[in-house]
């Protein structure tokens, strides 16, 4: 094992007092005060940066992104099945692999402080394995910096597209970690139908289930009251992730507090990429029920929209500004969706700032936990395993 | 006069032909292909990057902000009410004098592109004078790099106030250009008044109005339709803007229709900071009726809320993001609201990239206009008046 090495002079989770980290293993091994450590190899001086965990990407499609490519406007039609169509179309003419779009992504998302990732890969059976495939080498390429986790995506639909359900288990057979699922009832028109076929996926695969919800009002927020059914059925507790889940916006809080209740003791996550024109989860109140909270970039310049970057910090300050959140709790409440909220999600172990967690850090210029995320400083510095791989919000190099 | 200098192999607007502008005496004097100019001094090699004339922040409260200072959680009670008086207990216990906050926030948003401000500064008879003449002080500093209008602004209130009106007269004799007004029905408690009193003032001092308008649903939009009547009864077309008006965004299409036509009729501008958490004014139905939209930062580090920061092509791409614009068209709108929109809201003369408009521009790295706003880059160049201002994102001193 290599000989332990010291982060001097960072202020973890803003605190005043600034600490050294002593690393080893590619873990912290220990946290002392500043300048008690000086007989160790120097890994970085923080100068007294704000020190964080590194960013949770808890929901993006990397698969489909842009990322490199020239300018292409928008072309798709106004509903979700003309986005479905329309993207399907773009894919298929693109002469750029995946690797080459994906890749280049997520490098820039790991500059930015995103170490660990939950990515959908579209399930289509035009496509067969290699889409897939494609997904699951730029993985393995980047899996010495990154933990990214695949969700089997049926983007198109599941029950109503023969092949699609048996391309999902070879995705999982081929280690994708996640089932996915899309609008029970707005896609599929079988809701029932669809969550049983993903439940009964994920028993037998013996792994957890992340499922858009799109649909709006009482319908999505009737298909949670089955995911949450299903989800004590299938003991699958602590495993289930509903993406989105725009519905839970609709109503007032007196009237979601039971259903709140229900998601908290169930221990179902919520994904918000806290979007601005469609109803949101009341993310303050959802915590307050006990709700587990985390978010997303979702689309990174793909043919749903050109509007996402994999900035999770700047997702937080997105977070804070669909609320209109001013206070510096909310801000860190924002934050934190970006951090252990994405982390307790996905279920990522050794996360944080303890003696024990995985050195996989953020460090910026920042006074507390509230400006970080007002001011979402561009020059940051990541460190993933104990290895200095990005400075000044640059990339040092694969 | 100087000699003409040159601005060589730019794009106008992100046209795909690169041009030279000639400029002279601080405007553009002729623009031709690129390579025609090669006689002249270059003051600057754009390399290909797209040019825009310079934003305009048609909405903002430099006089308040709280810039440079150390980190301040926001200490505000939920009300209106009580963010105004939040406010004036953290200013009055401010020992940093406006021109060292509000000078280096200019700078920084020249730095970012705007070059044309319109300014509230709050008329309190606590503070007397003092207040109106420090921010027209700091104007005057920067009178030679940007234009900026200020407004008489009643924060706190102007019938229930006694000594506002003369504190706002005596601004209007100062070279405050605007009159303000702020929700006649929620704080002064008596619409009517609080407008006759304003527009009174507006056409005894030959100026323009500009109506903080927070008041929601039924009443603002009743508000809203009173302004109109006093816009049409003063003869003040084409001089008055209604700042925020989120009634605007509490009912449909079809039922606005009218009201938006009359306020096109009027030639009444609509300000929109898209902010997330209210109902905002629905941009793109307005702009088909005709009506003039423009944008602003509002707060930016202050005792409202800590979140603004200067950048208007950010606050275009918030704009994109509140609507869930993707297309090439809605992202290119955005940018008219802080552009071309702004312009036209503040009656700013020789505004453009056309021979004879004065040369102030913003130069950046993207395609085009979509792509300008989606990215956001902060490597700006800014010109001013024929001047380089800012370099790669960088003031270059006052």
């Amino acid at each position: 094992m290599a000989p332990a090495q010291v982060i001097r002079n960072v202020r973890p989770w803003g605190q005043s007092a600034a600490v050294d980290l002593i690393l080893a293993g590619g873990c912290i091994q220990a946290i002392k005060p500043t300048g008690e450590t000086s007989a160790l190899e120097c890994l970085y001086d923080g100068q007294g940066q704000l020190l964080l965990p590194a960013f949770v990407e808890a929901h993006t499609h990397l698969d489909k992104t842009l990322w490199t490519l020239p300018w292409r406007g928008n072309s798709a039609g106004p509903t979700r099945n003309d986005r479905i169509a329309n993207e399907h179309g773009v894919l298929n003419h693109l002469n750029s692999p995946m690797a080459e779009r994906a890749g280049p992504l997520i490098e820039h998302c790991i500059a930015q402080g995103s170490l660990y990732f939950r990515s959908h890969v579209d399930a289509q059976t035009e496509w067969g394995l290699k889409h897939i495939e494609a997904m699951v080498a730029v993985r393995e390429t980047y899996a010495h910096l990154v933990d990214m986790q695949l969700v089997a995506f049926p983007q198109g639909g599941l029950l109503n597209k023969p092949g699609v359900a048996e391309l999902m288990r070879a995705a999982l057979d081929m280690g994708v970690e996640v089932v996915g699922g899309i609008d029970p009832a707005g896609i599929d028109l079988d809701p029932i139908g669809h969550l049983r076929a993903i439940f009964d996926m994920a028993v037998t695969h013996e792994c957890g289930i992340d499922i858009h919800l799109h649909d709006l009002g009482e319908l999505g927020r009737w298909e949670i009251e089955r995911i949450a059914d299903l989800t004590h059925a299938s003991g699958l507790q602590g495993k289930v992730m509903i993406s989105h889940a725009y519905a839970l916006g609709a109503f007032p809080s007196h009237e979601l507090a039971p259903l709140a209740d229900r998601l908290a003791a169930l221990d179902i996550s919520i994904m918000t990429c806290a979007p601005a024109h469609v109803s949101v989860p009341p993310v303050a109140m959802l915590r307050a029920h006990g709700v587990n909270v985390c978010s997303g970039s979702d689309s990174i310049r793909d043919a749903w929209s050109p509007m996402g970057n994999g900035d999770m910090l700047e997702r937080a300050w997105l977070m804070a500004h669909r609320f209109g959140w001013s206070k510096d709790a909310d801000l860190s409440m924002a934050l934190d969706a970006v951090t252990t909220g994405g982390a307790r999600a996905l279920g990522i172990e050794r996360y944080g700032l303890e003696p024990g967690c995985d050195a996989n850090f953020v460090l910026l210029a920042a006074e507390n936990l509230a400006e970080a995320v007002v001011s979402r400083s561009p020059r940051r510095t990541v460190i993933s395993r104990g290895r200095l791989v990005a400075h000044d919000g640059l990339f040092l190099g694969p």
